[in-house]
């Protein structure tokens, strides 16, 4: 099935995934071959919120196919406070792009935006609800590294609570056979029951583990998280010697599989010790180049579908309590729920 | 005769609109065409004042040639604040540009700079006084809806008193044959008797509404403006109802001519019902398509023109009593008078 | 022996330069040629400080060579703040470019940049330590308006005391031959003795001025900067009066030879009459023109460096007292001197 907006990776197939990842590899082996690929083309990167790594990636994702540029880092830049809806906003934008990428605090406003485009959206993060571009880098990047994305045990340590990476990730690895999890946190950060109940109902298995020591042996593949300090409400008797047991050192990475995969979707603070980045096994840096190719690939696919619009029809008022929600300042959204009844903008339920 | 900058539409002929026009067209024909047009060619970008749609167009316009940007969106991402006049900061841009967009507060800023630049200026809005290339937009629409310009009536509705496209839109219509407006506005917000003085002068009859309802069904082409509450001095009884006099809906929209054109200069708020977009008659969002096409016949021709400076000899202390003037703050600007004996730079009487 | 990073031009051979110019005249004589040699590369334009003239001159330099641009021109657009290294930033950032420009407040920032970069690191002004692509240009205006760059009588006036691009000028100008100086300051702003002790360490005469009349007959170069007003502590008597003595008029213009070269890095404000701009020997509006040249050669050269790091070791902690100095945020840096056993960052004395 041709997709025309990538909101979230919950709606892809595998195939649509395998044949992103087959171009991918192509671009990767002859990226000279495709220096004009997009000549002509024009992507409008709108930052409603700031970014640096998943902006900077787009963008070198775009140049690097010929094409072009234009937009905002900053909405602090723009004119946009001048009352006018997002649905105007994207509609003129439209008018001038061949794809549109865009982040926003709200939740739900990249499918909303993408109702009102004459041509594809990609959500690069609304708020803290989805962000299928970074799941698509993961994704790259273990392909590349393991060969295939199934037959796997990943470690997943950090902060499994508030993560979006992680539970992105999560869900898009329920489409690969034999995914078996190790969940490394603290009580406080641990990963939530909606999660092990998405695990448990798609038949992947998890262990639970208190520590990166008792966990690291085992493990294919390590997603190392960020954790917040402000996460702990300080009931917490020694902050940093909990911190210490979610860190990855060198020392610990002598435990480690010989071809295990350390990733990390940046910005890395303190949780990965500096002295690891020389390790081969250290991907994240590499994950970042990733990311950049399949961005290269969604670009070359979106930017050449046609331009067209279908306005929504307008079911009634759309009610959401989630104050984070799009439907809560663009008041003319249609009506529209999920495959769980919930909210069909930020997924909450109603 | 050729054209070197373009800071006011009354500074162009019809012929040379014409062969614009006609540029315009056949970009619009063949795209991939015109793809390399600009190739190596670079324009700079300088918003004093941060713009989305006009800087947007511009940015697209450019890159649909081929061709380059630098500048910025936004001056507090400059360096400007040293104290460096406006005539440097110019002569120092256009010593790596050919040619130069300009969007700045002040008014007559981009008629100053026109002085100090080594390639073409083009006046992307200086204050509320001119801008010139949202007047291409709107002629570039009208032409493409209907044909030809002139044998038309305009409806001119919202407020017409601040207005500062409108005004420039009927000053650029006086040069074609045939144009009837019907003033829609309140009281408030009525055409400034120096607009019905011109109109009067040059021969364009006119008629006054006090609602949209009253005058919709004579209308060939309605250009709708928004009513900014502010505008309002309190002593109306009910804003909300008046507003709603100057509002056009869906059903309003069924007493209109089948011929219709609905212009906006966008950003639109409230003035124009969401529902209307969906009818065919709503040209908006088209026309701001429409504004990519002709400003790329206009980069087109500008950045194919001959570098040089002929630096202004200076006839003494230029002297404006209107405190958003240029003059007020470059001081080393020459003395200059506009046609009617005003100032030269921002057109207020002396 | 190729040049990998420009941080310092101390750094740089006679022989790299000759390189470079012969490659920038190349550039100059013939630009078509030379619009696609760098199409299909990227440079990161990292701006951690507003600056307007640096940034467009490099922005259009990688334009004219058919090359594309991404980074920020403002830090508070990034998010940078999430706490991530400058190490983490740029080796992030490596992985998308073919060359970083990067201009940052902390003195040895470009430095500690290179260390983790996969491709070339431009240093764009490191506070206010270095600025060695100022340097680049002011030798190729030099150059490029008496035929060769020794055998001169350079006047310097203005801040001889905090002008970095000063003392960057004369330590380069040690690498030719018969450099004279004629040194044009105030008291409160003259040169430092380190400055005054590297001439006579190699060998470069020097006299001394106290008003810009009494010295402007026997200059070739005259280098002029601008006097900040904050930087006189209240002492003198008429900062007016003593700041007229080192500004430059048409009325002292009547008193220089006739081939001198008058030069100023921009911004000026008041130090050079208005007037003096159209005097065929005002060449500081050509020179940001030749600085855009220089820059095409450099990005010519760096963006076509093979792909690679070598992760520094870490040989202990690195301890400088200047609190400007990159290693005072940047605590992993590995220790490091420079030739006189200073700081090998900032090159203050540890």
């Amino acid at each position: 099935m041709p997709v025309r907006n990538l909101i979230s990776f919950d709606d892809v197939s595998v195939a649509w995934w395998d044949g992103l990842y087959k171009s991918c590899t192509e671009i990767m082996a002859r990226p000279d071959d495709y220096r004009d690929a997009c000549r002509g083309k024009l992507l409008a990167s709108l930052f409603f919120e700031s970014s640096t790594r998943t902006r900077f990636s787009f963008q070198a994702a775009m140049l690097r196919l010929g094409g072009s540029l234009f937009g905002f880092s900053n909405p602090a830049d723009t004119s946009i406070s001048k009352g006018e809806s997002l649905a105007d906003t994207i509609r003129m934008t439209s008018s001038y792009a061949d794809t549109i990428v865009m982040r926003n605090p709200q939740e739900g406003a990249a499918l909303a935006a993408s109702l009102y485009s004459e041509v594809p959206v990609i959500n690069a993060g609304d708020g803290g609800h989805l962000h299928p571009t970074q799941t698509l880098t993961d994704l790259t990047t273990i392909a590349q590294t393991r060969g295939v994305i199934g037959n796997v045990t990943v470690g997943l340590c950090g902060d499994l609570k508030y993560g979006r990476t992680v539970h992105s990730l999560v869900t898009a690895l329920a489409k690969f056979p034999n995914v078996r999890f190790v969940l490394i946190a603290p009580d406080a950060l641990k990963m939530p029951e909606y999660m092990t109940a998405f695990m448990r109902a798609h038949l992947m298995e998890y262990a639970v583990a208190d520590s990166l020591e008792s966990a690291i042996g085992d493990l294919d593949v390590l997603y190392m998280t960020r954790i917040q300090r402000e996460r702990f409400d300080g009931a917490e008797e020694n902050v940093d010697a909990l911190m210490s047991k979610f860190t990855l050192t060198a020392e610990l990475m002598k435990r480690a599989k010989s071809d295990l995969t350390v990733l990390h979707p940046l910005p890395r603070v303190n949780e990965i010790e500096r002295a690891v980045d020389a390790d081969p096994r250290a991907k994240y840096f590499e994950q970042a180049r990733f990311g950049m190719f399949i961005r290269m690939a969604l670009l070359l696919d979106f930017t050449h579908q046609p331009r067209g619009i279908e306005y929504p029809a307008h079911e009634g008022e759309h009610e959401c309590g989630n104050p984070k929600c799009v439907t809560k300042t663009e008041l003319y959204l249609p009506k529209r729920l999920n495959a769980d009844g919930g909210c069909g903008y930020c997924d909450k339920k109603l």
